[in-house]
């Protein structure tokens, strides 16, 4: 039986001899990180990973030759949300360490080029700071990326799909995010309770202090989602429909097929220690030597 | 639509409002623990994630109304492991962290019976730690089984079932492990790379240092598998069959489904205080108050 | 001697008793937070601490029975530009710790608005973290806000004053900064060595990796500041001048001044349990009771 | 004088130059590791460090030119009994770092083959974990041992000795370990306090949840003592003789001793790199590069 | 048979019911706190434990109703010492957790009297954090006593017993614990082996830089042990004696007895909160409400 | 224009290319470390910054071309005095490895002569360590240095100076504090709130416990500030003068500015490996090798 390591991009369906056919090979590793908590009364708790994962999924069919899509991270930062039933909070510390270790062993096995596809919000400082160390600690090179951020890289995209208020109307289980699931599995979508919801302190229209998926105020309080919505529906799923997420999917699907294109084989960027002498001693906290 | 809290197991495709009805219900929470690490040639890297979170699968599908399968723990600790590739590692701290993070989540959100099924031999130290933690810092209750000593239960399977030498026939990639992943997912074993393998320390025949599924010597050295291992399978593989993963499978949801039964509605014990005065500060390490 | 707690807008000249008062008072509380790190060869490594206290000291001066600034947080997260002389790191789950026990404590004598004011890019994703968890764990209120993020609330002001590039003018040591410190402390500039300098992927004009103070690509790796720039400079500080530099400080003392005055008397937001059933133990993480 | 480091077994007793001796002699370190704890009114609370001490000392005797005995690792990680008055626990991380130190520092000197001698059975998770780590993040090898585990490599020992009911009737202050105490420090047993203690749960005769020391059921909650016991006693000690013990302590030193002196001389087994290509970068987790 | 709380001074010594009868008489807990580490070529490597407990034990002999003295901490920090074979280091994070876990324990329980008795100086910052962070964060009182300072107490008793130079003479190995420990176990001391030895960088004769276990100069650089040591030996051991060592004994014993029995029944001095308006929220840090 | 590396001792105040300069003529960097705390109804919060670092500056003002003075350590470990309003406390774990990054940040770039100058009692044992792991840590030589101590070099400074009780007149806010902020910034004295304060300890007259910043009893509780001082002021500010305050100034200058003259050629002494076999290992806890 030949080696599937250039035609499976489920990493965790290769067996260990295959592992070293595809760090030979170069390839992509995307690591879908999300979140368990609550998306409404509409959603189930598992947008986060649904989202970035069937992207990534589309990713690997389209180009399965270059990436492999790791197992999601499925547990997040999310303790604002503990008001809500069902949502699972990992302490931050934790969950950076967890998603580094992830990206250490990857590094260490040979595999140089790391994306984590992120799907939650509250992610998003934690794992920058985990790309970061990942980038300053091994010799592979990790990036972030949103994958709503995708969206934004053909200028013409969003104006054209977006209905919705902006800001608050593509913010949590909102316009955007129902429209996905819609499409990736909508037999698990309660229709009938799909109802917009607002985000109460956004109503203050104050430029200091607002937040939507793209874009926040310049002074934004982040605290109790239970203090600012009623359901936790923030944005305006009623806009939302099957036809409107497969053009999301379609369109975050070819952009990381082509950011993951350009990537892969463009060769890492070199230090210079600006010091006269050199250091005499190991750099702290387990960063890379010069 | 009605609640799908008593039809659904799955933990993550219940709305938030579902799973307060969930709650209701007096649930008991199943999470699946495992490891991404390497099987030998023949197995894929996720058979500790596939193995008890199929038998979860069964076990939701006998018992929907009872119980909830959480999505699973796919990144276990694995160190030892990491001179073959793909393992994938978290240091100890960090998972048993992670997990503790889970089990809190749930017993807050009023889930007061969990079980962590693992699915990995080397979790098994840390998930007890776990459960002990969830017992003494929640009002909860928290087990740890490890899904092969469900097939223990019934004294006269293992006998009838087993074929390979004890010890050694089933420790990784085994006859035990192969047969049942011929079972759940057939199609990704390379069942022209099924190889047995040596546990090379098991044949000093030192009564004092041995390792199998089943039971280990009273003094074993545990440490890197590629100083005792060839090709990363400890065990007999060439001994496993579908039809005797079938069977497997079959006794361990038949176990679990009894014991989940039985815990289920199991008033907790409650505790006494042996102090003569009572404690006048709370107790440390954030443990409950008596 | 009367209280100096109205008229006084720095936190360590007041004493204990006069704490006190201006607890009553409900004066907001601003820590500037920024990092000793490599400027350029034009300016000190003081920069991300000068700009925002000195902006701090605007708001101060013009609002000073409104706003304590306390002593600045120096020493931030900045561990990619070890590379370069002088820069002083803080590993970041230390930095986090130790700004979280500054919110602490403010919460704890009775200060509910907080601001974190930041002048270094690199801590956005860590004060971020402290702000929310200052938010979870104490009840008060913490915000973190840039002070260049300012600047865009008029949204007419940039335009009119940027004259440098997009993306890439505004970095680091650049048009921004240098202009502002020309107005704040003009004599610590060596203006013979103001000299632009290249973010040399940005020269990649690649739609998905790019940054500026003002946006950042999609997939943009961060990394060693010496992997991507000569001289630590990433903008166009030839572009700088002191009185530029006082448009911008006027401009930001401004908006915060307005976000002061706003926010000070604005009612905290109420948590709603959604839990059927109140939970029956703490919530975990230390978080705060709903 | 001449060195001692040959005819001393108690580590603390020689002096620095004599420990470069006993390194070149390649001495076994053995760790008696236990906890101060509650164990019921008739033994005192040092239970879980007289046993394994008093058999390493008898070890010791036997064989002073191979071992040498370290002093105890008195405070064990035991925060389920904290019911009970004088138990003292340690937090189950810094249990194990501080175990772990001790290995290190041994290692560091040159002894490369340590016992971690244990006698209390909520330390057993940690210390395995403690000595895997000591495997992969040093050259020496550590193995962890509970004393009483040396009673079953002659299958004819316990069949023979034991009169309490299994499960259940050796488990703590037992017919065990009241015997060993007996025989040890007979005039600090309080012998009119003797009395036996259910489990009250084994006698629910679930085939799931048991315990004993020789066994548990495949999904036993571990939670606290006082909710399972009235008095602290786990088990029959009216069962227990000094006679009875001294049998226990022969046996356990004479299986102690074959081990030490097989285990000794035996080389360490040798890693094989299964990467293809090397690794490029360390490897995590401060584990041995290959 | 009648409790053994009042006669028995040995904590260890005690049953759980005996804690109780212990905790009622209100008994101070003495802890032995010190290190295996190198002292030379004449003494064992346990000296800072033999010492502290030997006058524990002296204590409790002499006031067996009012102390209970438990068993050591005998692994402390020591990293300084590593270039000598032997010395076991503890990870000063580790170490202060280990034993405030231990008075936290002890606090727990209803003991609230706790003197850590120190007999190794690099213990001292240390062990003055945990009696801080006891008294903060428990109902009960700790303190900080290293044993060669209650030969203070009585302004004549050193000039009278000291025989050798200040600053240097007493530091380490030296008069007084050689005097000490030839009392306590002579036979233990290599008699032939006594040889003064040199801190090299007293010998500078720096008024800012020597080092005696009863002083320094204001700004002694702290570093490995083995730069300025050739042996080991830090003072002059030639000038010690058994009866030297009896007297230290002595009048050790009976300064501890004086303090432990005025500080027994003393009353905890009580806080006063200087905030206007009661905080609204707990005191961070585990710290006790006021 | 030509560097300052040689005319500026502010550290903050160079550009990153003058630091190269200013490692060439081997600095000294002196940290100021101090808190943000009450003292008292007289004094500001910032009384053990403004005392360490006016001194430090003292120093760069009369030796510029040897030292450099790094930006303030503000927030100290001051848990117990946190019932006083306003003050900051930084969790000592925080706090000490808050320190040592910026030594370990420091001893990268090449200075190798690192003072911690302190104006804060609580932070001495915290700082000591951090001194101790810069060394054990670094190729770097770190030291820490209380300002006051400065004053007992020369003996007959304080006899001649001191005005006030020992033990019990120079503690906090004191004689000694109040002097030297009344010469270093007067205006900010609350000279109308001046008013002797007591430690209630102290007056216990017990041998065993008592407290001075020049001295402490051999068993002194070190528990809540608000348990044993009424106002926050612990000694005799009334005896304090602007006067006295520059007499102290000018000691303090002088005894540093010899110190560091002394210091910073002095070449650091050479360890000696006592281990007959080199080790085969790194040395455990970052330390660095032989």
């Amino acid at each position: 039986m030949p080696s599937r390591a250039a035609s499976e991009y489920r990493y965790e369906k290769l067996t260990w001899p295959e592992i070293n056919d595809a760090v030979e090979q170069g390839k992509v590793c995307v690591v879908p990180c999300g979140s368990v908590e609550q998306h409404g009364p509409h959603l189930p708790l598992d947008v986060d990973i649904v989202c970035p994962q069937g992207i990534a999924f589309g990713v690997g069919r389209a180009l399965a030759n270059k990436i492999l899509v790791l197992p999601p991270v499925w547990y997040g930062y999310t303790g604002h949300v503990m008001d809500f039933p069902g949502t699972i909070n990992t302490h931050f510390e934790t969950f950076m360490r967890q998603v580094l270790d992830i990206t250490k062993s990857l590094a260490y096995h040979g595999f140089k080029k790391i994306v984590l596809l992120n799907g939650h919000g509250s992610n998003m400082p934690n794992l920058d700071l985990v790309a970061r160390r990942t980038n300053l600690e091994t010799d592979a090179e990790c990036v972030l990326a949103a994958w709503w951020n995708f969206l934004m890289v053909d200028k013409t995209f969003m104006p054209k799909w977006r209905q919705s208020k902006f800001p608050g109307g593509c913010a949590h289980a909102c316009e955007l995010e129902t429209s996905l699931y819609l499409y990736l599995d909508g037999d698990n979508v309660r229709k009938d309770q799909i109802k917009n919801g607002d985000i109460s302190f956004n109503n203050d229209d104050s430029p200091f202090s607002w937040v939507d998926l793209y874009g926040a105020g310049p002074a934004t309080v982040i605290s109790w989602t239970s203090s600012y919505s009623e359901t936790g529906v923030l944005g305006e799923p009623e806009l939302a429909t099957a036809e409107k997420g497969k053009q999301v999917y379609d369109e975050a699907v070819k952009q990381l097929v082509r950011f993951v294109s350009w990537w892969k084989d463009r060769p890492k960027d070199r230090r210079r220690d600006r010091h006269r002498k050199p250091p005499t001693m190991p750099i702290p906290w387990g960063q890379e030597p010069v």
